[in-house]
């Protein structure tokens, strides 16, 4: 972290807060005019340099198309256009000053720089660390079909479902591998890591207990990660964390049966390796039962294969990572993590959980499940604040489980059990040491003999054999075995504790009594595609059946689905990055540490702060770690007592859910009737908690899109009353290079790299969400106690994990950072600015069709900032809802903009700055043509209908049906606009029954008799 | 090349023929044993090995599958299988011997040693070498989309244009680059490379002439490699070729007046860099048009965006190569060359055409036009053998004009220009050497100082830079400069020069006198995708128009469409394969030699031949190289005068084609009704030409799929009347680890890289025919001028080239290395197996619903080899034909088998190892059905006009036309079976109307004016 380098004396360290505050005085304004964008636009013909550059690749609109726009709405030059958009006294005068050449790295340049950069990390040794990642082999035809392929990794969480069901279906595979292997009911499609799972699941029992408790027990064999973010989670509540032996089962069950306890963590097998005999797990269930509080198990899925599931012993909630199932290591994330309850606790699971449903016609078809549980609708009452979910990890795990089947995975854990025995056998009869556990599936934890110190053992690990461990103490090292473990890896370790290599003619089998002996994923679709042609077929009709940024804009407002450029994408399968386990030496990874050192200067330099940490591996974990931090800093000044959180009520739904999970009590703040902040109420609320309040949450430009002139008045007003400001960096995608949260003089703020900064949506994750602040909150950043992070100096004020890995979601890190790198400092604010040049166009041409909500009005000329939301609540009482409008635009070929957010019955249009003219104006004649359609239906023209019906699937429109009923033709509802006729993504079901599905849960893949009893044919 | 390895007494010699043979004789049998598939096919539960092994990816059926087959079919076990679908006389008893484990490597481990043998080659190295091969950008978004997109790379040749509408679309793409570059107005959609386009348009000019002719004038400035392959292609045909220089415009103009010319052809930019100035071009032009004979021109797209086109000056055919239009080097291929003529020529061009036509329904449409020219219509009256294209790479080219559009191509263009005209200025003025070319575009062909040695400069260049240049000759080197250029590699070429660094303010532009005035690449196409959102989309959209494995079988018979796995294909855009150029010195590409050292090794071994070529960059080219081998040997033996070559009725087109360009007559040879060779046929006319025989063709097992018993009689039937054999090995896929050409006696025989040893289909190619030859053959195979073949010894023998690269193809030959390496000597057999067990299946099923033509009836069961033809022509009388049956099979969702080849009215149907049997079943049902369909028609019942409408487009079914009237429902024309609805393939139009197409031939991008008047909305 920045903050770390901020703190040292570190010869590297090359801008300190103290010139950046210079900086922001003395620099020149951003320029933003024409002519600097036709500059930057156009190739530099004449020169020695690069002929090609990023940006105009990157930015939709050609410089001609730009001047075009401009002149349609009256508009002279681009920087008088961002001069009425932005308020004179929020824009900045401050010019980025990146660590990128000011012109960016052309693609091939930054390529090499990237290949320079990964090199410089130790990629190729076997990572027997463990901790909770392990060596795993993403099958090649996953790897090219799934991870590289723009159709899975643009496409947006699958909140459409009509025209999601490839990812759903896909989702619904892991759901059903969860619930398979840990023997629940009901699975959620992923959380963000083991950590954050436990604190999930620690939350819930919390919640869940009928009278306010507040004791946890941890077993001490939980991965050291999850205690820490455990630590960080139940700080604001007052939770104490109460370790337990599970060996010592007379002082586990006294511990257990305190009638403060609401609940209880065991990990299964253990973090040492050692597997809790089910006797033991029998008992803590059932002392915890009696005692009402909820049994959670923190286990392992290539474990659970062979294992017992945690099921059969009582357990309530299982959890863990499904890293090992295909998804590299990656320096720590993303990984999907799994979480499985019992059916009582179906509608208090956190995250997102898909579900079997129908369709209009009557057929199966997928969507989202239970979505009232979601902090969207809940707010602070909701049962966490999660939101983004590792969706294309999920899917790796889950395709991993499709490709291997139930054998196949059965033949890999017995594989990594065998060798693990072989090894295990021989250091105990044969070494000089001696052996912690005695049950084991993969892990061994090794007391080294007197005088060999685990340094040592390291040491020679990686030099003699490429081969890295992990040091518990001084004199005890642990070993993971995985999937690709070979002969060659045993012959070493065999050498490394000096015993013999000759090893036994096969490997030994599970132990039986350990064995489950259900049957796993007997469903079809984990047994009919294991040759590779299959697979591939598998995964081509998935994808086929979703609509991505491949087939056409996903104007989606607050969501910004912009583009992810192939050259920031490559970076993550190449080994140099996937490889990395996140507790190797520092040493070990110079590579990564360059990239974040230097991600983490520009990031601080785009916001005007001081300090981050990438370590949040969320939005909404961002929010929560920059609340967390404010909250410690005022503790450090003796104001713990702080807690009150305001927040203005346009606000999105994981702020306040947020708040709730820092222990803040969140008062609301109103708007105005044009949208913007309304001050005085403000004022009144601030003077009125002056004496409690924390801080308060502010989205900037607010989710209306609008740049609020009074945003510094705001700001104002909560520093004068004690409070800290938190800027909401949602809506940081308008703001780069114009101006900054620290400009503005704020406090804190966190970062949406998937929305500002490239990164991919993933079919609904993974996310990072960094956060930026100034100075005095530098050292209570996030930081971690296994791993060494940059510099690890100033922890003991440190909030702590609020991730498993010290640098989160690490390995798509690259996407952001060549990102910025390519644009540079002359190229980024021209995101912002033709971001705002694009919605601003789009507004212009549909005023006149639609009402516009809270548009700015200066010097005559409408304008919104990035987005901008279409009202059609006037339509209501006249029968149309704007799911009709969003599910016409299905027909049309386009994914609907945001929908009820930030306002129910509006659609909220962000094109973002990657979207080109013609398709800025596909979009916009596609919306005027529903408008036309909207006036047939309030006229009572039959051809009005086609709104209700609508999407049309194919099998609704290739029917024997006699359609002269329906009072608009085939051809309407298929083709109402000519290009459709050529480019058109078809809906694979018809509008989905949200009510059926919630009222008929079902969140595993159906049985081959249910579906037939539902179709003829799936 | 192997041979040369024979030839020499190289250390590395580890197998030579003699030992060979000795194995023939004492190896064990083949072991294809149902338990023997079980050993390969299940993982290795309770060894220490990788558990995944690549053979079960790459194999469809399980061993319970293989079980079950089986038994449908009466066998009890998979050898006994074999031994009755092969004939024991040619079953052989020599167990494969690779260089790789018996057992294969995993994938894991194939990676792994790719990349060892990739980073022994010198890739992080500027080339400026030149010569028809310069350093280019592949555009990420198309390497990921197109390139690495298996949609793009294992879609088929086009010839169901209903279903290959997006590469067609491409491809015309490319034929319109190339029309208006050249100033033509027909283009093909790419040859093999530049040589053979010379060769083809030597050819064409020598076929054009009325008279015969014998001279054919080349300029002294062509590349090396095209004389090289010139002047194997003339010597058949007694060409004599006749150099000028055009800078002696006299002698020149003498020369081409000679009436025995019947063509010219001249380089433009030549291969010294100059550009031959417009008026001698007009002179040389007039001349030969005096003189009857054709004008062709070889030049260069990069310079063709700014320089006059050679139309201007009376050119008939220009060609070249497409590659630096972001192919990579590759070491030399595969890239397209383009080919393009003037209006009177256009049913002489040979190669593939693509042309605009209608559907059905009247809507444009794209399909292969004028396909009565080739050579699978008029065998050896053919325009040429070609029948592989580059279309993949042709793909390339073209869509890197789309992203870059017109201006975008002529700034790199100027840019190249400008700075090889800043490095010539300070050449000319302030070095000791000299420049010999006085004009140029991009290359510089320098005369080195008293005393310095072209080596010397080439080592420093290497050794201090990283920079490869060409050496002419001991005291002169040519630079080529190109799009990768940088400031930094002027600067070390100005050291290099010894002169001073100091670059003039901008570069010079291209000079007005020499600059094209008309517009290029005005069509839409090339002037709205340049943003990588939009580019993305556009190829999306191209590649979801076409079928390809991702989506069902295609099981063309004759034309293997197996699986090309994820592995197997990673290498080719690794850039230690793709950065290298062809005439690289020989220790910079120790990665490539070994590599084709020991793929030659493997295939020598696999076709228990001696030595193997892997020059050949196509089946046809294979078979050409092969003959003339044969010939070259023949003469050798003072038995040059033996011309006449023996070809069975059953042969595909290439094999009479290839003939007659070898200037060898062919004689027809008898089949039996029973489809296999008329021995007594073969016989009497064997004995007929006893004194002129010199070659017979066989394919084996035959175009039927049959393994006709009588092969080592034919063999020896035409040994005996003193003539050689060519076993065509496009069926080698049935032969592999069960019998060879050499086992059965051949003397040559090429193979299909493409078809058995897995190299994608790349929607037309591109492909790579090999030759295996007996050892007598072996110092004839090809050879090459400029760039040192593995061990150059014997080349004075040598047939000289055949491709203009050393290694033709050879940046994909790593997907068939790994193929093999993968599979192993245990596994290979069992593709051919699975492959013949699929087949038979599948014809077992088939055959109480359609005949079967050619079955073998041994021990009362039926069977055919790897492929099976179902008759169709019973139907025909009733008004049903084969090819209703093939465009119905789209509605299903399949790509039509091979159409009316080898047997007209038939189709030829081929499944491959890689299908499993959920696929094979489906495409059964899918044919059972149609048979149904094809009663219906024939007793008159309305419903089966459904056969005469397919294949149903959505616009044909998404009407308001009224479908009473059709006979048969829209869900009977579109689901005719239940999988359809959940997984179907679209026919984006409807069936196509060839005959409009060839009557109204166009084969450039429709104008928007055309588009208009024919629909509303393309």
């Amino acid at each position: 972290m920045l903050r770390s380098r901020l703190l040292a004396s570190s010869g590297s360290v090359t801008r300190s807060f103290h010139s950046l505050n210079r900086l922001r005085n003395v620099a020149k304004v951003a320029n933003v005019s024409s002519a600097e964008y036709d500059k930057i636009y156009t190739p530099r013909v004449g020169s020695y340099a690069q002929l090609d550059t990023f940006q105009r690749r990157h930015l939709g609109p050609s410089t001609t198309n730009v001047s075009d726009m401009l002149k349609t709405m009256g508009y002279k030059d681009l920087d008088l256009f961002i001069s009425q958009v932005i308020p004179p006294q929020v824009l900045s005068k401050r010019a980025l000053k990146l660590e990128a050449p000011v012109k960016g790295y052309t693609e091939q340049e930054m390529l090499k720089c990237l290949h320079e950069v990964a090199n410089k990390n130790k990629w190729n040794v076997k990572n027997f660390i463990g901790k909770g990642y392990y060596g795993t082999i993403l099958p090649p035809v996953i790897q090219r079909n799934l991870l590289e392929c723009p159709e899975w990794y643009t496409s947006y969480t699958p909140y459409q479902p009509e025209i999601s069901q490839g990812r759903l279906e896909a989702l619904l595979n892991f759901q059903t591998v969860i619930s398979d292997l840990t023997g629940l009911p009901v699975a959620n499609a992923s959380l963000l890591d083991e950590g954050t799972a436990a604190g999930e699941s620690m939350l819930l029992s919390f919640n869940a207990a009928k009278k306010k408790r507040t004791k946890f027990i941890i077993d001490k064999r939980l991965h050291p990660q999850t205690k820490s973010v455990l630590r960080t989670r139940a700080a604001p509540f007052g939770i104490e964390l109460v370790e337990i032996d599970t060996c010592d089962t007379e002082a586990a069950k006294s511990l257990l049966s305190d009638k403060q306890v609401f609940g209880g963590l065991v990990q299964y097998p253990g973090t040492d390796g050692s597997i809790t005999p089910g006797e033991t797990m029998k008992l803590i269930a059932d002392t915890l039962h009696a005692n009402k509080a909820l049994f959670s198990v923190a286990s392992d899925l290539m474990a659970l294969t062979l294992l017992k599931p945690p099921s059969e012993f009582g357990a309530d909630i299982v959890l863990g990572s499904s890293q090992r199932f295909g998804v590299p290591f990656g320096y720590g994330g993303p990984h999907a993590a799994f979480f499985a309850v019992v059916e009582k606790l179906n509608r208090k699971i956190p995250g997102r959980i898909v579900g079997v449903s129908k369709d209009r016609l009557g057929k199966p078809a997928l969507r989202l499940a239970l979505q009232t549980r979601e902090q969207h609708i809940k707010r602070d009452k909701a049962t966490s604040n999660i939101c983004t979910a590792q969706a294309l990890l999920a899917n790796i795990a889950g395709s991993y489980c499709v490709y291997h089947g139930p054998q196949g995975l059965k033949n890999i854990a017995n594989r990594i059990y065998g060798f693990t025995s072989v090894l295990a056998e021989k250091i105990q009869k044969e070494s000089v040491h001696s052996l912690i556990n005695e049950s084991w599936f993969d892990t061994l934890t090794v007391k080294l003999a007197d005088g060999v110190n685990s340094n040592d053992i390291l040491q020679k690990a990686f030099n003699d054999y490429s081969i890295n461990l992990f040091a518990e103490s001084d004199n005890i090292v642990s070993i993971s075995l995985d999937e690709t473990v070979t002969q060659e890896d045993l012959i070493s370790l065999c050498k490394l504790f000096g015993v013999s290599s000759k090893l036994p003619e096969s490997l030994p089998c599970f132990p039986d009594a350990l064995l489950r002996k259900d049957s796993i994923l007997s469903n079809d679709v984990f047994n009919k595609h294991h040759s590779e042609t299959a697979m591939l077929r598998y995964l081509h009709r998935l994808q086929s059946r979703d609509l991505s940024l491949a087939n056409s804009m996903i104007p989606l407002g607050s969501c910004t689905m912009k583009l992810n450029a192939t050259v920031e994408m490559m970076p993550i399968t190449w080994p140099q990055f996937a490889n990395i386990h996140p507790f190797q030496p520092a040493d070990q990874v110079e590579g990564y540490r360059e990239l974040i050192g230097s991600l983490e200067n520009d990031l601080a330099n785009i916001t005007g702060f001081d300090a981050v940490s990438l370590q949040p591996n969320s939005g909404a974990q961002g929010e929560y770690s920059g609340l967390r931090v404010i909250r410690s800093y005022l503790e450090s000044q003796g104001q713990g007592h702080r807690n009150i959180c305001l927040i203005p009520v346009s606000a999105h739904g994981t702020n306040p859910a947020s708040a709730a999970m820092c222990g803040l009590k969140v008062i609301p703040v109103d708007c105005l009737s044009d949208g913007s902040l309304d001050l005085k109420d403000l004022k009144a609320k601030a003077e009125k908690y002056q004496d409690t309040l924390a801080a308060i949450m502010i989205t900037y430009p607010s989710t209306y899109g609008l740049f609020g002139p009074g945003v510094k008045d705001a700001i104002n007003i909560v520093h004068e009353n004690g409070g800290q400001v938190y800027l909401d960096g949602a809506n940081m995608n308008a703001q780069v290079g114009l101006t900054s949260p620290g400009d503005l003089g704020a406090d804190v703020c966190h970062l949406n790299l998937h929305k500002t900064f490239s990164i991919p949506h993933g079919g609904g994750g993974p996310g990072v969400g960094p956060i930026c602040v100034r100075s005095h909150l530098a050292p209570y950043l996030p930081g971690h106690d296994v791993a060494k992070m940059i510099t690890d100096i100033g922890s003991a004020d440190s909030i702590s994990s609020v991730s498993s890995a010290p640098y989160g979601s690490a390995s798509i890190l690259p996407i952001s950072y060549a990102y910025i790198k390519m644009m540079g400092s002359e190229g980024l604010p021209f995101s912002s600015v033709i971001a705002m040049l694009n919605a601003n166009y789009m507004m212009n041409r549909l005023k006149s069709h639609y009402d516009i909500l809270f548009v700015n009005d200066r010097s005559n000329i409408k304008h919104c900032g990035h987005e901008f939301i279409i009202d059609l609540r006037a339509f209501k009482t006249k029968g149309v809802e704007a799911i009709d409008v969003a599910k016409r635009l299905q027909d049309y070929g386009f994914h609907a903009p945001t929908l009820a957010f930030p306002v129910p019955g509006t659609l909220m249009v962000e094109p973002t700055e990657s979207e080109n003219l013609d398709e800025l104006d596909r979009f916009v004649e596609a919306m005027i043509a529903i408008r036309r359609e909207i006036d047939l239906y309030i006229t009572g023209d039959a051809r009005g209908q086609v709104l209700k019906n609508a999407p049309h699937s194919l099998e609704d429109l290739i029917t024997s049906e006699d359609w002269q009923t329906r009072g608009y033709t085939r051809e309407e509802a298929a083709y109402p606009l000519g290009y459709l006729k050529y480019n058109k993504f078809w809906p694979p079901v018809s509008r989905l029954d949200d009510t059926y599905g919630d009222l008929n849960l079902m969140c595993t893949c159906p049985s081959v008799k249910e579906i037939a009893e539902d179709t003829n044919d799936l």
